[in-house]
Parts: structure tokens; sequence; C-alpha cells
């Protein structure tokens, strides 16, 4: 999928919402426990319930290898049936990897193909020969970690260079350069909302993933002021607030109006900027 | 296992050998593919056949993760294995891993306890709630990412600050506060030995990982001349070099010739300094 088709999408679905299936075992009501792959269960039911209101799915690795084997197993079940039921969806693989490149060729291999997602999150620390291999394949993208959503972004991320701008910003301009506006997006906490402008200003026409929105305390109306572009240029993704929005059994149906109410706020931003 | 007594392991063994458990299923013997788990069967041959050499292995998460669950299942044969067998081993996840707080936590979970490793390599870039987690526990670690082998690490690592100082410099003083001697370690690539001596004087007491030995092209002489400190304070990793040494069947003499080899380099330095 390139950026235009993600636009396209976004437009038909009037939402830029990516929902983060963080997905804890520990979370999942218990009358899903009985099922062979509970954790995919539970991620077919949410997607079901939320599929015409995102145009994103981001699980977040973390939470798969945690159950071993059976984990890796319900994450391969769960994009299987995003594929299949839902092909237009975009599927991200929150990972933040990143390594030299045989390795990083290793990880692009892996959740290129194996997986079959549509992109994945890398932390560029260790530079460009880790994110090339990210960037060879059409209609793949990278995300990079560029000014996330925790307290720790101020140890390194904001640090200021000699030559001028933060690392953040570095990072932005660098590897901007590697790829293009098909291939490369970057994570921009919600929660520096503030700083969208500056970012937009570095990369115009890059799409940003946005966590932060939800639990973690960020404004989706700040974000779409200060970071939507001519194509939008943003997905939002919101994870816990939606998985876990009811906890009465009746999770679905949480899950569904939580995910609607952010939509709607997206749609009112959309019209508001004349994109739908 | 603390720092006193992975110097023990490295006493007794005379060496410092970390061996790299990168294994390409591709590049596997032919022979070995009729096995369930042939990248397990492989991993067993070379423990066998390389463990009176080595005292820690680090199986690379990129190459289980390229097979899905099998792929897993694989990675947590070899973990038991070692544990049953060379329990004194010092196991460490290559995994590069590293997200907000409550996802690493999630991963400190899964490889020290999942898969009980002692060890896990991390990407500092998110700071110090991403790796407060892995520092909880004791006799477990956290191995950062500060100067890499890769080319790439010039792109970021490399930059200079305006509070004075290079971006990995500033990541070694910083995160050096956060743990300590008994629970930190360092990635510093073998491929820039020269800037031993300087990482040195940020942290004089810390055990560094060193990489890119063999294959890569460091000189295990210098690293051993500009890193070592009174408790040895290195672990030095060879990977392809010793798994695919050779190449006609033979593949586990191949191996324990090159471990050897590298073993017997090790234990010249540790003489040499007066350690054994």
């Amino acid at each position: 999928m390139n950026a235009e088709e993600l636009f396209n999408q976004i437009r038909l679905k009037r939402s830029f919402l990516c929902i983060g299936l963080d997905t804890d075992y520990k979370k999942i009501p218990g009358m899903l426990l009985d099922h062979e792959y509970p954790v995919f269960e539970f991620n077919k039911r949410i997607i079901e319930a939320t599929a015409d209101l995102a145009v994103a799915y981001k699980p977040n690795l973390a939470f798969y290898e945690s159950m071993g084997a059976a984990g890796l197993m319900s994450l391969e079940m769960t994009i299987n049936f995003l594929r299949q039921k839902y092909p237009d969806q975009f599927i991200i693989a929150d990972a933040k990897r990143g390594d030299i490149g045989n390795t990083s060729r290793m990880y692009a291999h892996t959740y290129f193909n194996t997986f079959d997602c549509d992109a994945i999150t890398l932390s560029p620390l260790m530079g460009r020969d880790s994110i090339a291999p990210f960037l060879e394949t059409e209609g793949k993208w990278a995300i990079l970690l560029a000014l996330t959503s925790n307290e720790g972004a101020a140890d390194f991320q904001q640090l200021e260079l000699t030559g001028g701008g933060k690392l953040f910003e570095k990072v932005i301009t660098t590897t901007a350069t590697w790829g293009n506006i098909d291939n490369t997006m970057y994570v921009v906490g919600a929660t520096r909302a503030d700083m969208l402008t500056g970012i937009r200003k570095l990369v115009p026409g890059h799409f940003l993933l946005v966590p932060g929105v939800g639990n973690q305390g960020g404004s989706l109306e700040e974000v779409a002021e200060f970071g939507m572009n001519a194509r939008c240029g943003l997905l939002v993704n919101a994870s816990r607030s939606i998985l876990y929005a009811d906890t009465s059994g009746h999770f679905e149906d949480g899950a569904r109006q939580e995910a609607m109410r952010l939509q709607q706020q997206m749609e009112q931003s959309l019209n508001k900027r004349g994109l739908i």
C-alpha cells in the first residue's frame, strides 16, 4: 500500500484510527480462555467490532512474544484473519527493531514475508544500514521512532546537537533522505502535540504514526490541528482504551463505542480540513 | 549471575568468548533437516562442541522470529538445553528491544521468565522508563547499545552534543547511573577498538559485550589491550565465523576449532594481564 492508497482508505472510512493490539492474556475475558488461542479469539472479535471504524491495526510484538511459540501463532492467525476478511487494513508490526544489516534483513523478511505486515516500527539508533533493508520492498514501510510519548523521550531524543537542532530532528531529516513518503513514517507521541508544528516543517509530506491518545493522555484535536497535511498524513493509535473499554463481559461493545467516539472526532477533523 | 560470578566463569574457562547463535535455517547442513527442529539440533551440536571454550551464548532473536512459532520453539529448546546441561553458561537474548514502560515490562518478563535468559540487549533511545523494567530482577542484566560495529553507527551514535561529548558517550554516562556493574553492560563494536580506551574511562568497572570479532573484522588482541579491566570486563562475541567455519559437513569440528583459536588468544590476554 502506498501513501495515496492509505489516504483513500482514510477518506473511505472517514477515520485515521489505528487500533493497537496490545493484547494481554491476563486481561482477556474469562469466557475466551477455553479457546485454544484465546488471544487470537479476542483479537478477532475486537477486529470484527471495529474494522469499519479503523484503517490500521498494530499488534505489539511484546505481548505475543511473552507467550512464546503460542504467542507467535496467535499473531500469525490474527494477521491472516485480517488479510482474508479485511484486506484493505494496514497492518503494523509494533516491534521497534533495529540491528546490523544482515540481522535487519532477517527482521524485514520476518515481518514483511513470514507475517505479511505492511509496516514495522524501528529504532533508528544504529543508522542507515540498520534501516535500509526495510525500504527495499515496494508497498512496505519503515516507521521510525522520532519523538516518543514516554517520559524517557527527554533523556536522549531531545538532546541538543552542536550542528543545531535536537537529536529527534536530526533523526527525521537524515532518515527522510533514505526513503520517501511512500515507505517511511515517523512515530511522534501525541503527548507532544505542540511539537507537531515543528515536525511538520521537517517532513510536510510524510505520514506520522501518533500513539498516546487515550490512556497516555494526548489530545486528538490538537494532533489533528498541528499534524494533519493535505493527505491527512496521520495514523492515530489507541490501544488499551479500546481493547479494555468494557470489563463487564461486553468487550466488543465497549471497544466499538470507544473506537466510534474517536472515529467521529476524526471525521470532524477531516471535514474541517476539507479532506472529505 | 552477578559480575563476580561471571568473572569466575571466565577464569575457570580461561575464556571470555560469547558464541552468537545467529542460526540461519538456510545455512544448516542438509543432514539435519530431517529433524523436527533442525535449528535446535544445530544449536545443540554447536553448544556441545564448544561449551568448555565459551562462557556465554547469544541467540539472535531475528533468526528465530523469522521462522514464526517454530522458531520460538527452537529458541526455547535451545535455552532449556543450555540451562539443563550447562547451567553456568550466561545466556543473552540478542533482541535490541526498547519501548514504553508497560511494553518494556512485558519484554523483560518474556526474556527473563518465559525464556529464562540472563541478559537482553536493548536500544536505549527511548530513555529511562524503557530500560528500568530490565534492571529490577537480581541477577538479570540489561546490555545497552552504546557504540555499535556497523557503518551506520556514525549516523547518530557519534553525533556531537552541545553539552560536550558524543551521543554514545552521553548514553553511557546517563545509563550508568540507572543500574550498576552487576546488571548493566554495554555493546561496543570491536571494529572500534581504538575507542575502547575512552569508553573505559567512562565505565571502568562495567562489562562490555564486544561483537564484530571474526566476520566483521575486529581485532581480538586490540580489544583485550584497550578494553580489559581488573575483572576482565569483556565478553567478546563471534557468531558466523564459528557456526559456519566448516561447510563440508563436519560443522561441529569446524566450530570447535575456531572457538578454540579464539579461546587460546583470550587465555593469552588473561595471562598477560595476570587475571589467571
